[in-house]
């Protein structure tokens, strides 16, 4: 079976964009992309977004969007999977690809959450959640958050400032990422001298919501030109599992199962072993859900996701460099794009193009997309080839 | 290449169900697909929605679903592209059997539009449009079909009257439906006198908005089990096109440019001809769209689409059996559900299941999913084999 290979890379400034609207916000990011595939051009677009319909009254993004790049005839679909949007059309570009259907495919992660002519932030963020018996009451994702911290904090006996290493290695990071959204690394007494949002969640362990848009080209191995200019840089595994939607309806509320499934059916995929992938790009939407993603994706006992974090495991010279170019915590959190960041990120870093942001000469790199408390997950392995 | 069979076949009534909500509708008709699809259990589940995020305050569809229907852990997401959303799960749903990596998928088509907790109907319908230079300046769905349908008319030299046989035809053929929302014959002055909505507009030229459920199980020919009970039905071709999002950016707004690209797509994948096509199921949220659905994928000229259904071309009977459940206008119209809703009566006809719909011996049946004005077009041709 041939190679599916990340073919273009595109991705804008994540932050506030009051100058520019949703359309020519992933505009930039698909022309970008476009341009980074040279000569490939795409048979379709998959847009993973999650609060357009809500935020901009725009759904139909399909259209919208290969209408405004001059792809008008191609097809175009949204994939929406709460926060593992991104993540979940690339899934659907990849299923695509793999089907011999399609050639060439553009996946387009866009999310413009600093306009809104619709709902607010927080309300539309909600959607996420199970709307009859979470967010009818009230129960917002960062209340949500807070309340499965606070459990984790009291299970595992875990320090007023255990979860500060998120925080610290994330800013750290996005120092070095022209695109982030917070260049500037802070110090451990910023994290304890954080406003509360939600307690214990403190500004610091909050992703920011933003506005950004990130696209690549996937095709086959065979497809690409002669004089290909870039590394190879293929999907070596690509899975998806789901989870209650309500937390209420879990056994256990402190792992998330469908992370746990979706990585265990991507590392099977790939046919490798967890101790192979050289860096892990986490859903960090709040530092809670970075370190129940350690666990219950392999690379943490039960309650010791945390301390990878305190001890500099996750740092760029750590055993799994976590967050490479800031997560969602610096880089920002552009809603339903993140997960088209993360596999731009990730191939950027196998391609040996991470800029300060680099890690060591890696060979395999995970990406994983969350939606809510992980009801979605949604793996991919990259591998340089 | 192995054939990709429509193995199971699931559909509420279609109508305002006021006392259930989205996730027992859709489990009503997950659980009819599943029992028609004997021991096959799905791998993923690909869902066709619209209107949730803003009628029901509810996105992430997949983790709700594939939870509520006790399939929890399955790979789950929404596919959106307005009123095809339906048809563009499908297509998600086959792309994904195809690639060979999910060997059984589940494709839901829901919509839940009596209950709004969020924004009204026309409002969130309105979002299929252009937010930016359509929406915004006050232009429904609605509207902008009587804008097209009243240029037609001009063009074209129609009688005030001349659109009726689409509404006949619907209501004829919906008597038969026991799932449809409309289960009467109409008489050609019931049309003539029927109110005006947004004229040239009346009631009997739009479709009437919904609740409903479809869902269907894909898979591989060689899974299905030795003692499978029903005729086989397989998808000999499935495509999208994409046109412009506002109908002011085209150079013929009375063409359906995305309906005749991906038509030609779908009958060159299929290695027929047009005229082997038994019957067409279009999508006729006005009768308009109906009228240039037939003229853009090539079964009428330019102007003459209306007439197909005034001589009685269009009826079961005629040599081109369209809405033969009633279509959109008289099964009714549940939104992003209504192309799962065509391919479940489309592989019933192909079956001869289809009781007192059932048109003559079909060999292949064609449907077609559009989003706003054909901004998106899906389209799909089913063969018995």
């Amino acid at each position: 079976m041939t190679d599916i290979i990340l073919a273009g890379l595109g991705q804008t400034d994540v932050g506030e964009h009051w100058d520019i609207g949703l359309r020519e916000l992933a505009f930039t990011a698909i022309e970008a992309a476009l341009n980074d595939a040279g000569r490939l051009k795409p048979q379709a677009m998959y847009v993973g977004n999650m609060l357009a319909p809500n935020l901009s009254r725009q759904a139909h993004l399909g259209a919208l969007l290969t209408d405004f790049a001059g792809l008008t005839g191609i097809e175009a679909v949204t994939v929406e999977a709460a926060g593992a949007s991104g993540g979940a059309a690339l899934r659907q570009g990849y299923l695509a690809v793999k089907s011999g259907l399609v050639d060439v495919a553009l996946v387009v992660g866009v999310e413009k959450m600093t306009d809104q002519v619709g709902a607010g932030v927080e309300e539309a963020l909600a959607t996420a959640a199970d709307s009859d018996y979470e967010s009818v009451q009230g129960l917002t994702p960062t209340a949500q958050a807070a309340l499965l911290m606070q459990r984790y904090m009291y299970e595992y006996n875990v320090p007023a400032d255990g979860f500060a290493g998120f925080a610290l290695t994330a800013h750290a990071n996005g120092a070095g990422n022209p695109h982030a959204m917070f260049r500037k690394a802070i110090k451990l007494e910023t994290y304890q001298k954080a406003e509360p949002m939600s307690a214990p969640i403190n500004m610091f362990d909050a992703a920011p919501p933003a506005d950004g848009a990130a696209a690549l080209v996937l095709t086959r191995r065979d497809l690409l030109p002669a004089d290909w200019p870039h590394p190879l840089v293929r999907i070596a595994a690509s899975a998806t599992a789901s989870d209650t939607l309500a937390l209420h309806d879990r056994k256990d509320p402190l792992f998330f199962e469908a992370a746990y499934l979706a990585t265990g059916r991507a590392i099977k995929q790939a046919g490798i072993t967890l101790d192979q992938i050289d860096f892990f790009e986490y859903h960090d939407s709040f530092s809670i859900y970075a370190a129940m993603s350690l666990e219950s994706s392999g690379f943490a006992i039960r309650g010791h996701g945390w301390k990878m974090a305190a001890d500099g495991r996750i740092a760029r010279d750590g055993n799994l460099p976590c967050a490479t170019f800031g997560g969602l915590k610096a880089r920002g959190f552009p809603g339903g794009a993140t997960g088209v960041y993360q596999a731009v990120e990730a191939a950027l870093q196998l391609r040996g193009q991470a800029g300060k942001c680099q890690v060591t000469d890696p060979r395999y790199g995970m990406i994983q997309s969350l939606g809510g408390p992980a009801s979605t997950a949604v793996v991919h392995i990259l591998e340089k080839i």
